[in-house]
């Protein structure tokens, strides 16, 4: 049942995972503390890497498509805590109206609304999906590969809600990035819970913005444990409106790589690291790994600009505003292929995760892409209850607590990036 | 893993377990709205009876014990429950005090304790022990079965507060029933959270409260499913002020086993049930099934009476208010012994469960008595998860649904009866 997982057991990152279990309680204090303050994303989903030297999240979505690569052992967890979610959002809630991505053929993301129906449900929900697919205009069957089948029906707004024929949810959860805008449909919903909100999605949403506010949480947290805050934060610059088509911004961003090669490679001397530096050039808006791009040296930028077609079509036309982030290699393999752990968070809570992972891809290598696939974490028994006393780096469950205690630090970021990004919040401010 | 179950098959019960699998997201709904209006036990145990024509709790223990008997695999749900817990007690919480029964030599109440150090510890708590046994007057070692250790400390009472020498806890958690009385060093404690509160100990509580209480919950969830409420629900008559020991009382009490026979055999006549009707007769304070007397004739009485030295000795004490109710058979088997399902709850949270199996005992006896053993009920695989569409009574995932379904009516009477013995309720009626 357990995937056999080549993890880095040495180096760093066990002294990491040996502070982390010695602090437990207050680990978990200083989250409960948080979150007093701030409001988790209702769900997330963070992808880490860890190089044995550092572990850190490079991806935090705010619309996780994943769930059903969750071992079902772990679903009772997210029943559990979309009841402790719904409880304080909205406690009188009868009806979800839970609204997919446009692109629903993709069987595995069938199976990924399956299994939200089947929590929310579960949590005491009427769960119904709605489109936002234009070309959606009676209830439509989806089939899926277990033999059930999912209805979804177009959506009916009226003045200032938003429904169904015959169906009138008091919470909107939307599992659609709006990647493509944000639709009329679901705007200006004053009378019912949207969640996440629209700010969450891609239109608005900025990595820039979410690394600095997980700077700011890795910061804290290390202070908490008394430790160098690399060790889970990855270096980042972001760098505002270049225009690469015309030729222009590319000393700039040549620049801004060097700078964070020769820091990166200031950290790696300090602490003995044999690895070659590299950094990731991401568009500051998108979703779903678009156009990442893995470097070595500023000087292969033009060729390799030039062989990616980056800077134009369609992902171009979002990289006039870009990151550039200190890469980290990932030293986790499933079955010889290299590996990535994702998280999966309701609320507060971790509910469980997967490794996704990918044959053809390379260690220093987005693994977001066509031809990845996933093995559920070994987090079935009691699984990602930490067992203090364990010599760090070699029990799974213990390496499953620190993932779960970084992607968390990842969601608080999300959390804090909303609450700096909520323009609604100005209106109080 | 999972135990060789039979369970009953036949009869009323599926018909309840459809109509609960249907009635799935009212019901959770339904939970929801009485938890915003009234407030969970810290924790409980709820004792089922499962006899094919009708399901009850029969024992709502509000300072469960057998946390070690539960399924590791449940433990991650008994963590994230506890969180929640703590969370809407006391956020800021840094240290709780675990106050156990007095008498701890028992190894599997040392496993409980041990299992219950770990879920809070987990949850984000420094966990210690402190006891109320006066002849603790240091630090004690505690050796487990599995090699582990735990420490015991006397308690240290100050104005007003307690702890432990160099350990002052803001919440104090009971997994003591307090039998022997209400010790003076938990007495007054305004500065801290006491829990459960001193009125959930056996001292004050009262079973004829808690069937009174259960009783008005389980008329709300039967006309919610529109059924008749006789399925979920023992009926019982509290006897006072009888005293046997005197010779007393005995004509009262055979007209009260009377008259719940008579209505018992209506109902089974009713519903063409062929089963001889019985009656137990409890005293309506005390814990651990002491003094249960099975009756299935009035006129048995003076002798059983007699031969179970009951209404007399320590538990005839308490023997002077008692409660006649009617028996329900248990049709559960393990391994061909007789058994029935033990629910674990943590807030509003099923954590868990297992069968309580006794070879030695009857359908219709009491099984909690020694030489009782335990076997962890089949939540694992995904597990309390209810699967819709599957025929009634052949599924162990909704069987499961609907043990937990009850169990949580169980717990609801119970926080519905610590609403009404609240001694500082008074004070703002």
């Amino acid at each position: 049942m357990v995937p056999h997982l080549i993890t880095a057991l040495t180096g760093p990152i066990n002294e990491l995972e040996q502070r982390v279990l010695e602090s437990m309680p207050a680990i978990e204090r200083w989250f409960r503390l948080e979150w007093m303050e701030h409001t988790p994303p209702f769900y997330s989903s963070v992808d880490l890497r860890n190089a044995g030297y550092k572990l850190a999240p490079v991806d935090t979505n705010l619309f996780p498509g994943g769930f059903n690569h969750l071992t079902p052992d772990m679903l009772p967890l997210a029943v559990q805590a979309a009841m402790a979610a719904i409880e304080k959002i909205c406690p009188e809630a009868k009806n979800l109206l839970l609204v997919p991505e446009n692109d629903i053929r993709n069987s595995f993301y069938l199976s990924n609304l399956a299994t939200l129906v089947r929590i929310f449900s579960q949590a005491g929900l009427n769960v119904r999906l709605g489109s936002l697919d234009p070309t959606v205009t009676g209830p439509t069957e989806l089939s899926l590969a277990d033999g059930s089948a999912l209805t979804l029906e177009p959506l009916l707004r009226t003045r200032g809600r938003v429904g169904l024929k015959g169906f009138d949810p008091c919470t909107v959860l939307l599992n659609n990035a709006l990647s493509a805008g944000v639709p009329r449909s679901i705007e200006h919903l004053h009378e019912q819970y949207l969640l996440p909100p629209l700010h969450a999605g891609w239109p608005s949403r900025r990595k820039s913005q979410h690394f600095k506010a997980y700077e700011e949480v890795a910061k804290k947290f290390s202070k908490l444990l008394g430790m160098d805050s690399w060790l889970i934060n990855p270096m980042f610059i972001p760098l505002q409106s270049a225009d690469f088509s015309a030729g222009q911004g590319l000393e700039a961003l040549q620049t801004q790589v060097d700078a964070v090669l020769s820091k990166t490679r200031r950290k790696y001397k300090e602490y003995g690291i044999q690895e070659k530096p590299f950094v990731v050039i991401k568009p500051d808006a998108g979703t779903y790994g678009a156009g990442v791009l893995t470097v070595r040296d500023a000087k292969e930028l033009p060729e390799l600009m030039q062989r990616s077609a980056w800077g134009r079509g369609p992902d171009g036309a979002s990289a006039h505003q870009i990151v550039v982030q200190e890469g980290v290699v990932t030293h986790e393999r499933v079955h010889d292929a290299v590996a990535e752990p994702v998280v999966y968070m309701m609320d507060r809570y971790v509910v469980g995760g997967f490794y996704r992972v990918h044959a053809e891809r390379g260690v220093d290598e987005n693994l977001h892409a066509p031809g990845a696939s996933f093995v559920p974490l070994a987090f079935s028994q009691a699984s990602q209850l930490p067992r203090p006393g364990e010599k760090p780096g070699v029990s799974a469950p213990n390496r499953f607590y620190m993932y779960g205690v970084i992607a968390r630090l990842g969601m608080l970021a999300a959390s804090y990036e909303l609450e700096v990004t909520d323009p609604e919040a100005e209106v109080y401010a």
